[in-house]
């Protein structure tokens, strides 16, 4: 007696089932066990210890809501085919499969390509290493199928990515605020001409997403130790491609070379790309950052024994753009003492982090009344939305040169 | 080897201690023991079915952040005596010991007081009877102490009674949307000019304990079910009232008769009124509300039956007062069915509720710089405070009257 | 777009969700409704006092579980015919449909009935008035319906009521310990030849649910204060019956006293006993205990007083029964303080609890191995199962009277 | 206004504090750091995916069960001085400081040391770089220093270590039965004659205690799939130091290439080994499957791109030693596959585990009885403690060999 599904453990949810055939295919595949290396918080643990989750355990967890939003909206008489709900399920399994180690940060110095550019393309081989079987996963992501609320549930105001993240995020940190009510929300959820609405009575908990988003930001994937980690990794491999230019030879784990290393008139093919690429995990770059943590040059070193220790930069946030003088004197401080051996560039940062809990430029969340009628959500809470893009500057630099 | 603490269980916290000696006298004391039968959150069980718990729980919980408030402060820096310690935990334990039963809708209807005032009754009470040991607890619970921030935790914006409320009440009616991170609030909490303030990172959690605040409101405190309960229980207490004015004979528990029935001219000294207040307890109007619902009086019967056996009345939020035509609508349809039986004032009832997440009309949240500046939050933070009234204005009558 | 399922909020479970149609008919019924007010754990609140929930939050608890079962039965290709999965939650819903007030102790003072056998004549009023909707129900409750295993989820070693009351029970008390792995245990049945059995990989979960079974009976269930608590208000009802029957009048809700009061050789149609039993609760029981604490007679304001106000008697355990000799020493310091006044049998007290946590007399939990072969866990387990019955006997009196 | 301790978030118990001081200067060295990149539980997230908690986490939320415990001992009136307090401190932040990467299993091909003799190596370097602060940790922990009860709290029957594994590997494998009463039990500690005892209301705690620990050796630390994990990556180190041994050039990170390529006559300077170790995680023998997954030797690789992949090998277990003529066809199987390229010793493994939840033949968990008396506590349960060892046999082999 053999069951049908497959059970995952989750902290969060108890557990995940998963049905045997295409997706539980999908999962075996190293393509998505790479995920298994890649946490979905990046250097977050540094700050958060317990933020070890991985984004092989989120999309799970994606998986798990989507199928439980397919169930609340066909109890309400949604039509959704056998084939559709399978389509939306592996498109949300799949939607961070191009996800590069780390963080968001990286991608551009690392791949070239936004990591949705990278998913899709790891779709479309895994298309047709399985015979087409994608097809309409793929058409809901790239929302090109005509039933929108399917790609909106994968990527949208409501996703089951978002529902997922900040739930789990939560959970791992341990920063219970960002606790949201996924379970309310997805009941509340409901579709009016093609399109997710959500019903009447779910506004206060759409409220209450939204802040809760806010917070995560602020509070834990904008939090400044992590953002100045996050530059000093940046930076350490800008100084590892900087030495390697000029001829220093470096150890690094071989695929990642090839994306650090090479030249940018350098012609590869998707192929090539996408088969480094899905070599490329976590553990590449704290291999390097251990290996670097004993170069010779010091920048380099400096760096990376910091990532390594926890010996990380001071950042400090500031409300409008660093002062030009304020910063000056704070170069002059670490030139006063690294100055001689470090490059100064890659010691002090100035920048900004930007964000909007609500972004409703591109699309709105939609309120669906009793008596029928849709209203976008600013419409209809007497409280305002958090519409703002909220823009934070920091500079950021060797702790001990603070005076 | 008798520990100094007795230890209480609660779900909420794990475990609550309380020092042997008056703290403990208190809790055994037959006032306090009375807030075991009077229920937190009223009449919401009808919607929230775990929601039972008491105020006698809710005022050890509150007891329990105070031990950690004060222990936070001192960790601070901030002088605080073994005495205002101590008087800070009395006055937090019996801030609530005033509570009448089921609500605050029915304060003035039975006691003609407002419970902080019966609160003050009762300390006064009690401090006679310990012999003054209670007189500190008073004047900080009376703001006439002038360590101002022991009152404020005791009762101001950021009180021990509310981060205790409302994480218990999200607790046992299972809305986990209304968890505040009452932890971080109060490791975040500090003391700058004798007012109890907000360290500068604490301003996400005190945005989302806000919007917590609001969700609870309206979906729980203010939810329609258990506000239509409520009216319909006030409308039973008057029709009975009428009823034993003009000379019928209604079965009613001693104590709550003694409130219900007397005549408005009616003297009673504060001690005849304690003496009563005292002995009244949720339990007395479920006893009254089970006679009732066999009384021949078809209007009270038919109130009481409604609560025993959860056959409440409808009720519908509109935005704006609600319109005549559309009332008279609904009292002619309910004329028609009860109309001849039944005194149509206590069927059908128009009226409003309110709401406001943050009054700083009052009181500010002042928020505390890392540079030693202080600003209230709505100075600081980038997104707007809530501290605009909501006023929701309802109509609530019996469901098979709808056409 | 009205959705087909009802939701009920339940902080254990987050939601439970019962389909409109007879199941939430019964659950609107009087009957039904009457068990918002009989707490599931009696007394217990004296000891945990957030063990206020009800027999209805967990009969709707059990009813979540009972269709998790079924779903991952006939997952596993087990045959449950719509109407059968609708019996089996029907029967769940109504097992405790029979329970008087407060506690098991009380059932036999007051109804001369067992509560199972109460809860079926419910069940056949209740099938009369839904026209035989229930037969299925009452045959699989009553064990005469073909498919054993239906039976078993409702009333056997591995039942739904008890994977929800160990449970709530734990959630509501705060004894973290008692938290048993139900899900775990649910996704692990299966049935062979027609009767439910465990999977091999469960058997440690089985161990941890019959320990924990075990610790919430003697941490909970048996607790010293909460036995002494219930015997205590035993012997307020005796004391109450003796005055009564001895014509001294006493206050007392009406349907209690038709119980309490009336003589053994009574005559008494079902109906009639229904009709009143229907109509008490938990209630009834706390208004006499309050209108009796200002009762003259001392034994019985005594008793009252003591329960209203928690001054609860002493319970000491004793591995063997009480020894006479320390028994008549008690008995006398009793008698040397309250003596004159009081009835020293409504006193003193000596007894005996007993419990078992796994009794295999009747009915054994079976192991289903990969093989497809089925012994009973103590042939599997390589620990010793708990099936001695433990006994321990007490003697109980007023506190003040330890020397 | 800084505050006097440092706060880690941590999902389990929401905040730990350390003081500022040696605690958390332990915390910020380089050889605590590393415990941030070695998993608690090694290879058992590929069984359950949230399983990346850290010996990091673990010992930060050991020292705070530490604190409760001396607070709780305290209060009961047991003498420990602030010295032996920060002592105790320190030396449960320490307990673990020597393990190394992903399990005790590599232990002895690794470092030919057990890592309680690494940790105390480390601590007595530590000791000497912070000037001898450390000398009273090193004799709790060594069991050197008088009142044992403190060493008992680091490593016994009882000790803290167990007290937050327990729990937090429950918390991160989501598997909640292995959930136990820490807090509680915590409570009921004491100590009697300079020993740690229990409470004798702490016996059904103890109880579950045992079997929850029962509970999670069988279901996760020692899970057939994680077994079968950490036995392929014994061999693929065994095979990998066979090649080089042979001439083959093999990329491995330099500290591990350091310990796994050296002949075993090399001699070593303990500053050299520590040296070396300390620079060692879970990050290097990650790599290194990483870099061999691509290696020529098919065994090799073949091993190493399941651990990568997880296609992880099949393992059986047995109540017996496995039937020599049963694994001898397991072999030829694997052999008829892959025989011709892969060393079969290398493919197909047999073995056993075991475990005794609680071996009381060096230690017993004694419980203190009301009147004094002590006694163990296999003499106080009435049901049978958990003593005997069990013993499980295993074969292990590539999945698709299975016939």
């Amino acid at each position: 007696m053999s069951s049908r599904k497959k059970i995952f453990n989750d902290p969060v949810y108890g557990f995940v089932s998963v049905p045997r055939g295409i997706l539980l295919d999908l999962i075996d595949h190293p393509y998505f066990q790479r995920l298994r290396r890649i946490r979905q918080l990046g250097l977050s643990s540094y700050v958060y210890p317990g933020a070890l989750h991985t984004r092989f355990h989120h999309a799970l967890g994606a998986l798990h809501l989507m199928q439980e939003a397919i169930e609340t909206l066909r109890q309400k008489g949604v039509d959704i085919s056998p084939e559709e709900a399978e389509g939306a399920c592996a498109a949300i399994l799949l939607h961070d499969i191009g996800h590069g180690p780390f963080s968001h940060a990286l991608e551009h110095s690392l791949a070239a390509m936004h990591h949705e550019e990278l998913s899709h393309l790891f779709m479309e081989a895994l298309n047709r290493e399985f015979n087409g079987q994608l097809s309409l996963a793929i058409s809901i992501f790239r929302d090109e199928y005509p039933k929108k609320f399917l790609h909106q549930l994968v990527s949208g105001q409501l996703d089951m990515d978002r529902m997922d993240y900040l739930n789990r995020d939560s959970f791992f940190t341990g920063v219970s605020e960002g606790v949201i009510g996924y379970d309310r929300i997805i009941k509340m959820l409901a579709v009016h001409e093609g399109e997710l609405v959500v019903e009447e009575k779910g506004i206060y908990s759409i409220e209450k997403f939204l802040i809760a988003r806010r917070l995560m930001y602020w509070q834990v994937y904008l939090h400044k130790t992590g953002v100045a980690a996050e530059k000093m990794l940046i930076h350490a491999l800008r100084r590892a491609r900087e030495l390697s230019l000029s001829g220093v030879e470096l150890e690094v784990p071989r695929h990642l070379g090839w994306f650090l290393f090479r030249q940018s008139g350098d012609a590869a093919s998707t192929e090539e790309l996408l088969s480094h690429f899905s070599k490329l995990d976590d553990n590449d770059l704290t291999a390097a950052v251990k290996y670097w943590s004993e170069a010779e040059d010091f920048t380099l070193s400096f760096l990376s024994r910091g990532l390594l220790d926890r010996k990380l930069f001071r950042l400090e946030w500031h409300p409008e753009p660093v002062d030009q003088a304020y910063a000056q004197g704070i170069r002059e401080g670490v030139a006063a003492i690294w100055g001689p051996m470090a490059i100064l560039d890659h010691l002090v940062y100035t920048g900004s982090e930007s964000n909007r809990a609500y972004n409703d430029t591109k699309e709105q969340i939609k309120i669906l009344f009793k008596n029928g009628q849709v209203k976008p959500i600013d419409q209809c809470s007497d409280v305002p939305m958090y519409t703002q893009l909220v823009t934070k500057y920091f500079i950021c630099y060797p702790k001990d040169s603070a005076r």
